[in-house]
């Protein structure tokens, strides 16, 4: 079949809106109509060549909502019509990861979803008769894509595309890291630093769990009051401060019991690491460091007590997970409709990525 | 009165064994009479001048067991002849630390005591009319010490002090580290970093609670038989490896569930972490790094689901752990006496401190 699509030919490039030929679903394999993704930093990391396992021409996108229209063989747990989210985190339930209650980092299509390709080493996309990589196994710029059966959490069908496609990324990453990651207890104090699509799901996520003091740390200043709106307690600009750790120390009493880096900058990384309290603090890293960067402290922070983690995909098994999600974002116990700052066709796509290098944009959600 | 004691007068000096003048005990204080102390890495650390905290000249010594002597006003838990290990971790049960089920560092004392007096500000030892500090809050190469009621655990009259004073600091720290920080599971899989005093421990730490794979790294071959006596299944000098982390991953499966550190070098803290499995593996770091040293690793070593974390005496709350510690002791199911390799009076403590500094020695105990 064809597929109108929006192809990173070569990192660096903007993307190109082609129409793709798009193979059918093999065994334990689902095509998935894509109604609405969102366009994340990762996406833009990828396609500025930094990422070192970053490969191309590729279908970008791993943030999408979509509609399931043809099953392959051996697939059981989904059927035409049924409403998906799809997972760059797939959960197989069968591997040494999915058995650990410790991850969420199954590992049963890892290998292949990180060259590009579908779990039996081929790719369904090509254009002009030269293969097309899938991306992170979801390859949500595209209007229709094929993804495995794992990588497909179902959902309710009257959930709206345009914001549950933000589900499939930046919202469960940020409430994740709060509920599945550090299982912040109620009553905590917690730190954010970099309030964006991450950050401030962060916030909210906290507020959720009934922490009682969110502070939010971010040299925009504009982003204190979309940071209030989402359950901050507290802004503090890194500007205005020579000591920032010092006095974030101070504002929490001793130290944050909880910290989390959605920024992914290792200077910060330490910040967050270095403002929980003594004893018992933990710091979680959400954000992606530039190829080659290290974090660093002194051994004594550790011993002293504070913990060093990190998270990804918030910790959520996705098809258990995500569902949840979607139903708290339905109860309005969680808000998305906020953070969908823009809104734009496929043809459009590129305008999404300059308005995130801009700032301008908290999420584009480009619907087709 | 009078005690004996060997003194530190200056960093870098040998100690020298005079007589000193000890106060009582003031409100809430404790007179102890010292009946065996063991000589730690920690006291060669303060004595060489390296450890920026150290101060001098002071009464070391912080792994000893006794006698209480005398008890000052309001003193309720303890009564001349109760047999005690003194605890330069003190547990008062009422600081935010103490109740915080996370921490065992208490705060109580900690500031004086890092000061090198009692909690009233003053010292309780002098020489010729000069004052004397105190040391970690406990003083143990002296033949009677002060301290607070709070810094002592108060264990069974019928074990031996020669045995049960390593457990003041390097038994509880090895196997506290096991117990109670990492809390270890049945099963698990564990690489332990540096055999020598706190390593050993970690190792018979890790066979108590049923691990089921302990590999032992250590760059002395002499210590693969001392290890095997202690639990160690696997034994790994660095020497014969070009690729350490690569032989432990492969070692392990892929990763061990637990490392821990017990050298105090960061290059090694690295590694430890680095050598533990993706999606779970946590690494403890025991050993205390020399000043301004720095860890230091790639921020998607704990994206992809590492935890780095830190033990001080082994997340062992004293006067509550520290009896049952002896009580294992008494009931065969820890091993102290292979640890502990020389024995000698006061007089002859600086032989425990080169035999330290030659390799030659596990735990050198003096008895008064």
């Amino acid at each position: 079949m064809k597929t109108r699509a929006a192809v990173a030919f070569e990192a660096g490039k903007p993307l190109e809106i082609v129409e793709l030929d798009l193979e059918g679903p093999q065994e334990g394999e689902v095509l998935v109509e894509i109604m609405a993704t969102g366009v994340c930093h990762t996406d833009a990391f990828t396609l500025s060549g930094d990422d070192p396992e970053g490969a191309f021409p590729a279908v970008l996108g791993h943030e999408g909502a979509g509609i399931v229209r043809e099953v392959g063989k051996g697939v059981t747990s989904l059927e035409p019509g049924d409403h998906v989210i799809p997972l760059y985190t797939a959960e197989c339930r069968q591997c040494e990861y999915c058995l650990n209650p410790k991850t969420n980092l199954c590992q049963k299509v890892r290998a292949t979803q990180g060259k590009g390709v579908m779990p039996n080493g081929t790719s369904r996309f090509s254009y002009k008769g030269e293969k097309i990589l899938h991306y992170m196994g979801t390859s949500t710029f595209s209007n229709f894509t094929v993804l495995p059966e794992i990588s497909l959490a179902k959902v309710r069908k009257d959930a709206p595309f345009d914001k549950i496609c933000y589900i499939g990324c930046g919202v469960t990453t940020g409430i994740g890291a709060v509920m599945f990651t550090a299982k912040v207890e109620p009553n905590s104090t917690a730190v954010v630093f970099g309030l964006g699509g991450i950050g401030l799901n962060v916030l909210q996520g906290l507020r959720l769990i009934g922490a009682r003091q969110i502070v939010g740390v971010d040299i925009n200043p504009a982003r204190e009051a979309l940071g209030k709106q989402f359950g901050m307690t507290h802004f503090v600009n890194p500007r205005d401060h020579d000591d920032l750790v010092g006095h974030l120390v101070e504002l929490t009493g001793g130290g944050a019991d909880y910290s989390f880096e959605c920024i992914g900058n290792v200077d910060v990384m330490r910040d967050a690491l270095e403002c929980v309290h003594k004893g018992w603090g933990e710091s979680v890293i959400i954000g992606v460091a530039p190829a080659g960067a290290e974090i660093q402290t002194r051994p004594f922070q550790l011993v002293t007590g504070r913990v060093w983690r990190g998270s990804a995909f918030g910790g959520a098994r996705g098809r258990t997970d995500v569902p949840k999600i979607v139903d708290m974002y339905m109860d309005g116990r969680i808000d998305i409709d906020s953070l969908i700052t823009h809104k734009m066709p496929l043809e459009d796509i590129n305008k999404a990525f300059d308005l995130m290098h801009e700032g301008k944009s908290i999420r584009s959600v480009v619907e087709f």
